[in-house]
C-alpha cells in the first residue's frame, strides 16, 4: 500500500499505565498497514491541555511531515469538536480536539490551509460509548489520512479562522523588571520562561524574584559551568530562557511550578529583595490564519 | 523475509525502567527483521494476573491480527506452562505462560482451536537462569510464529480444554440492588463495573454504595454532562458501566480500588444511606473451548 | 533507501514525561527513513552514568547489530566529548558522551577497533543552545550512520584507548566472607550482585550481610520455591547472582539499594549476626582495546 503520510506522530495524556495509546497504535495500524508511529509522549497531565499545546509548539519544527495526533481532551463527548487541520500547503494534518491544543503547532508551522470537524461517520469506529475518541474518532481520521483518503472527505469544512486559539502569555515590563511566566519545567527540573535571550536586561548577573524569593543569577552557555547551588540562566534547547541549576532541580529549588510567575531584573547590588511583581501576565492570542513562518 | 505475522502486540507488568522491554523486541526482530511490535502496556500491577487478563479481554477486539505477547509471570521458572494458544482459525496466535492470563482474550476471540506447551528448545534461547522467560521463552516462540515455524512445532500440543480458565466475576442480584465488582480503574479514576448498561435499574438517578459510603449517581453520555462533585454512571468505551466524574477521579472520591465490591440500586429517596451488601461477588469461569463470537 | 544499519538502540535518562525521546526518534527517521528504533529504557536514573552503564552492559549480547544510541549525559555543553566507537569489526557503533557510559558495552562486544570525536558540525543539527546533545549531535550522528556515513566522516579519529573507562566493582575476599556490591536493584526488587554463581560458597543456606541485618538465604533456581518471607539466591538471567524473595521485594525487605555492600558467607550455625564488613568494595578497569569475546 502506497502511503499519503508515512508517519504518525502521536501525543496525548492517556499515560502508559492503560491499553489506550497501544490500542490507538492498533487502530491506525489496521487503517494504514506500514506506517510509521512516533510516540511524542503520553504523559502531558492529565487533562492539561496548556501544557499540551506548549509541547506540540516546541516540537513542531523537529517532527517528520505526516499526521500528528493530539489527544488532551477534558470535553470529550460533549460539544467541542474534533477536527483536522493542514498545515504547509498539505505537508501535515494535525488532528484533535478543537480546544486550543493544536494551536501553536499550527502556528508555528504558518498557520492552517484548511479545517475540517470529523463528523462523517464513515470514518469513525463504531463505539459503544463516547468516552474514547481517541479509539473512534481520531485515530480513524489519522490512519485514513495515511491511507490517501482526502482531508475533506472526513468531514465538513469550517474556516480556519474560527478554530480554537491558544492564549501565549508574553512577558510584561514593569519598571526596570522584566514580569515572565514559567511555560515548562522539564524531567530534570529546568523552568523555561517565555522570555527570548534577546530580551534579557544586560549584565552577567540578574535577579530572579518568584512569589516567594529572590536569587541571583548567572548567565551561561551549559548546566556544567554553574557552581553547586548556583541559579543560571540558559539559553535552552528551544532557544528561550530557562531557569537551571548544574544537576539539580531549579525549579524545586525555586518552588515555581508551570505557569508561575518570574520577574528577571538587573542586579542593583541590593541583593535578596522580597517577592516578584504584582499582577497577572498578559496573554496574546496565537493567530491561528496563513502566516509567514519566521 | 515473508512474515506469516506481520504484527506482535505486546503488554506485560515488565514496567519500563529496566532494559526487559527493549531486550524482547531486540529478540523478536532478530528472528523476524521486520516485524511491527506494539507495546499494548508494560504498567500492569506487578505480578496481577487478574488485571492483566482483564485488560487483555478489553483490547482483543481492537487488536491487530498477529501473535499477542502476554507475560504477567509469577510462576515462572516453576511448573506453570509456557503456551502458544491459535484462535479465529490461525487468525492469531496468544503467547504467555498458562496462568488465566490470556484466557479472557481468548475467550473474545472465539476459543481456542490448538494449544502447545512451549517445550522445544530449539526454539528458546539458551538461559544462564530461569528467571527471563519473556526473552528466552516467550519472545523466541512469538518471533519464530512471525517468521512460519508451524504452532506445533514449538512444542508438545495439548487440549485446549486444559488451559487454566480465568474467573471473571458476574453481577449478583440482591433484593432490589445489584452487587457488582470494579474491573478496572483507568488513569482518569473511571472504575469500571463488570456491569451491561442494559442490566441497571429503571431512573436516571441510581444509589451507588461502596463498603464505605453510598452516593447518588446519575446516568449520562459523556463526563462533560456532570456538574461539580457529582457521580456518573457512563456507557464506557468497552460499552460496560462505569463510574465516573468530570475531571476528576471517582475512584479516589469514592475510595474503591480493583475487584472491589459496588452495590447499585433504585433511589428509594432516602438517599446516603450506610454501606454496600455483605458477602463476596460470585464468579463464573471462562470458557476456552471453540465458541461462537458475540 | 539502502540502509548501512537498519536498527537503532536507544537508552537514555530522559524519562518519558517530556518530548524528548519522540524528538530523538524523529530526527533519526527524517535522516535514515525506514530505519528501526529500540527504545531499550529512557528511565535510567537521572545522571546515573554508572546505572546507565551497567544497563548497556548487561544488554549488550542481546541487542540487534546497528547502532546503539546511549544518552546519560550530566556533562552536556562542558568538555567531555561527544563519541561514536565502533565494535564488532564494524557490525556495530556505539553512540554517546565518552564519561564511561559506553565503556561496559564496548567490553561485553569485544572492545573497540574505531573511535571518533563527534566534532563535524555538517553532521549536526543547528541548536540554540547546547543542552539537548540527544537531538542536535547524537540522534543526527545515528541517523547518518544509519544512512551510510562512514564513521571517520563525523569526526576526528581518536585512539580507543584514551576513551574513559568504567569502574565495575569487583568481590573482595574477606576472611570466610565474599564483600560484594548490588549491581542493579530490578522493578520487582531483586538485588544483583557483582558475583558469579561458582564464587558462592558451598552449601544449600549462606548467610547474607548488608550494614543493617543479617539473613539467611537459600540457594534456588526460581523464585517460586521460596517460602513466604523466606530470602533466596537465584542466577539471573544475566548468569549473575541476585538477591530475591518470591512475588515480593527482597531489595526492600533489605534495605538495600544499588552500589550498596552486601557480604555473603558460609553458615555457621550462629544465625542473625549483626552488620556486614567494613570499608569499601574494589573496582577494577574495564579494558576499552580490543580483547577477545569471552
Amino acid at each position: 500500500m502506497t502511503l499519503r503520510y508515512d508517519t504518525v506522530t502521536f501525543c496525548s495524556d492517556y499515560g502508559r499505565t492503560d491499553e489506550f495509546v497501544g490500542i490507538v497504535h492498533s487502530v491506525i495500524r489496521s487503517i494504514a498497514p506500514g506506517v510509521a508511529i512516533i510516540d511524542l509522549t503520553h504523559d502531558i497531565a492529565r487533562q492539561d491541555v496548556r501544557a499540551g499545546g506548549l509541547l506540540l509548539g516546541r516540537s513542531a519544527q523537529y517532527l517528520n511531515p505526516g499526521v500528528v495526533l493530539a489527544v488532551v481532551d477534558p470535553g470529550v463527548g460533549g460539544t467541542r469538536r474534533p477536527v483536522a487541520v493542514e498545515v504547509g500547503g498539505g505537508q501535515s494534518v494535525l488532528v484533535g480536539p478543537d480546544n486550543g491544543l493544536l494551536a501553536p503547532a499550527v502556528a508555528m508551522c504558518g498557520g492552517a490551509s484548511t479545517a475540517v470537524v470529523l463528523d462523517n461517520p464513515d470514518y469513525q469506529m463504531p463505539a459503544p460509548g463516547a468516552t474514547f475518541a481517541g479509539r473512534d474518532v481520531f485515530a480513524p481520521a489519522a490512519g485514513y489520512l495515511c491511507a490517501g483518503v482526502p482531508l475533506r472527505q472526513l468531514g465538513t469544512e469550517i474556516d480556519p479562522a474560527v478554530l480554537m486559539p491558544a492564549m501565549v502569555p508574553i512577558p510584561r515590563r514593569e519598571d526596570d523588571a522584566l514580569v515572565c511566566e514559567v511555560l515548562w519545567v522539564d524531567t530534570y527540573g529546568n523552568a523555561q520562561l517565555n522570555l527570548d535571550p534577546s530580551e534579557l536586561p544586560d549584565g552577567e548577573v540578574l535577579i530572579v524574584a518568584t512569589a516567594e524569593r529572590s536569587r541571583r543569577a548567572r548567565r551561561v552557555d551549559a548546566y556544567v559551568e554553574l557552581g553547586p547551588g548556583e541559579l543560571g540562566l540558559v539559553t535552552d534547547s528551544y532557544g528561550l530562557v530557562s531557569l537551571a541549576m548544574d544537576q539539580r532541580s531549579a525549579a524545586a529549588e525555586l518552588g515555581v511550578g508551570e505557569a508561575a510567575e518570574v520577574t528577571v531584573r538587573v542586579d542593583d547590588g541590593d541583593g535578596d529583595d522580597g517577592a516578584g511583581g504584582p499582577g497577572g501576565g498578559a496573554v496574546s492570542p496565537v493567530q491561528l490564519g496563513p502566516t509567514r513562518r519566521p
